[in-house]
């Protein structure tokens, strides 16, 4: 199983770059070779910009998706994304590590995510969810947070992680194809002790290390939705994000909607 | 009234640019200052880095919340950074607009809300929902889609919008202490005919117009929680991240939770 660790973290004493180091010797232990992109050590630039592309489809209106299909078949891309994409292309597992900045990825990752992953390549035309371009591969989010648990519970101040990470693990993972594993989360990393710290580093390397045989969370696949792309009425919604769709009239009156 | 446009777009022919331009007509005919962060064109850097910060807080440990926080009372951000808070300060409806990338924000807008919404500035201290940092203030995101709308319902192909919305409005302002108006949606933007396009810069004029009488959406206020920062039992969730609190059993068990 080859390996690809997407990593934003620019400390390296950091809790995150113990994670990193932890991977990389359970992966060491199995066997799995691993390549790993750290985004601050490599001054990765996660700004999309016309100069990404060696000549450009359109040179009169910059339409940055176009571009991206207009490329991908000669690999017209700035190298710095071409070779992610080929980092992308070669494994069966991407981990993203980051710490969640406003309940998402720091800027450098989202930026990592708007540029490498091109139209047609890892997704489009209706390759969509299980139909994706990058379908086969597995992907997990190991994040770390300074909330404790329950602030992201779903009674919690902050709102359901779920909810929170529903734009990352349904709208880029599973949506790209990925089957997505449960996220390992490291909470309030900040204010807890060395030893439940040692704890998540011990939990993190039993979680990698069995990554292979884990089931991946249930999203929807392609063909759940109609030619509207609405949900079959015979399907029943199974993820947060569509959840809604069978939500009681009386109750979404409450929330407003 | 203040008024601040953030504003993301690299194609100056774009229709994200005529809305643009709207904006800032609107803003004229009622006698609204205008301040806009045109971040393409400002070459906005959106990584947090170390040199953000004049001096160093801790020079042994990044750790940039606290550095934000110990920069704060003299000020001691990198200019650009210092310039967007004073912007940010002044403002009293703040705009963010976007085309939704990945289901967020551009890398180039993620970074901006990294670097500028400081600890001790924006939240803080327990400074957070109603009594955040930037409190009093409005906030809108306008923000165009290549989906259609159906495809952002909730049994649509790609989930409730108001879900995958959900981390900005909620998690990044509503969080801060801003009064979230409902969004402003252009969608199918490259989809559709100059008279749907017309139609929906009117209908952004329009909404720009009326802004400073429309009622904010729902979100929780800091008091609703208790002090483990979970909903009080006698308060109802009213919003998408907290309503699986009160999910049934049964159902959750459907979603696999």
């Amino acid at each position: 199983m080859n390996v690809l660790i997407v990593y934003a973290h620019m400390e390296p004493q950091s809790f995150n770059a113990a994670l990193l180091a932890r991977a990389r010797a359970v992966c060491a232990a199995r066997g799995w070779p691993v390549e790993v992109s750290d985004l601050y050590a490599m001054n990765f630039d996660p700004v999309a910009r016309p100069t990404d592309f060696t000549a450009r489809h359109d040179p009169d209106f910059m339409r940055y998706d176009k571009e991206q299909r207009a490329a991908l078949p000669a690999m017209g891309f700035a190298p710095d994304i071409a070779a992610e994409i080929e980092k992308l292309r070669r494994c069966d597992l991407l981990i993203l590590q980051f710490p969640l900045w406003w309940f998402s990825v720091p800027a450098i990752m989202k930026g990592w995510i708007d540029r490498v992953f091109a139209l047609d390549f890892a997704y489009g035309g209706g390759r969509w969810y299980d139909k994706g371009g990058l379908a086969g591969k597995r992907a997990l989010i190991a994040t770390t947070t300074a909330a404790f648990g329950q602030m992201l519970a779903p009674d919690g101040i902050n709102g359901d992680l779920e909810v929170n990470l529903w734009p990352l693990q349904n709208g880029v993972l599973a949506f790209c194809g990925f089957d997505v594993m449960r996220p390992f989360l490291a909470h309030a990393v900040p204010y807890v002790d060395d030893a439940a710290r040692r704890d998540m580093l011990e939990a993190f390397a039993a979680r990698l290390d069995g990554i292979d045989g884990e089931t991946p969370m249930a999203f929807h696949r392609r063909d759940d939705f109609d030619r509207q792309w609405r949900l079959k009425p015979e399907v029943e919604p199974r993820t947060v994000g569509h959840y809604f769709a069978r939500v009681p009239p009386a109750v979404r009156a409450k929330l407003g909607r």
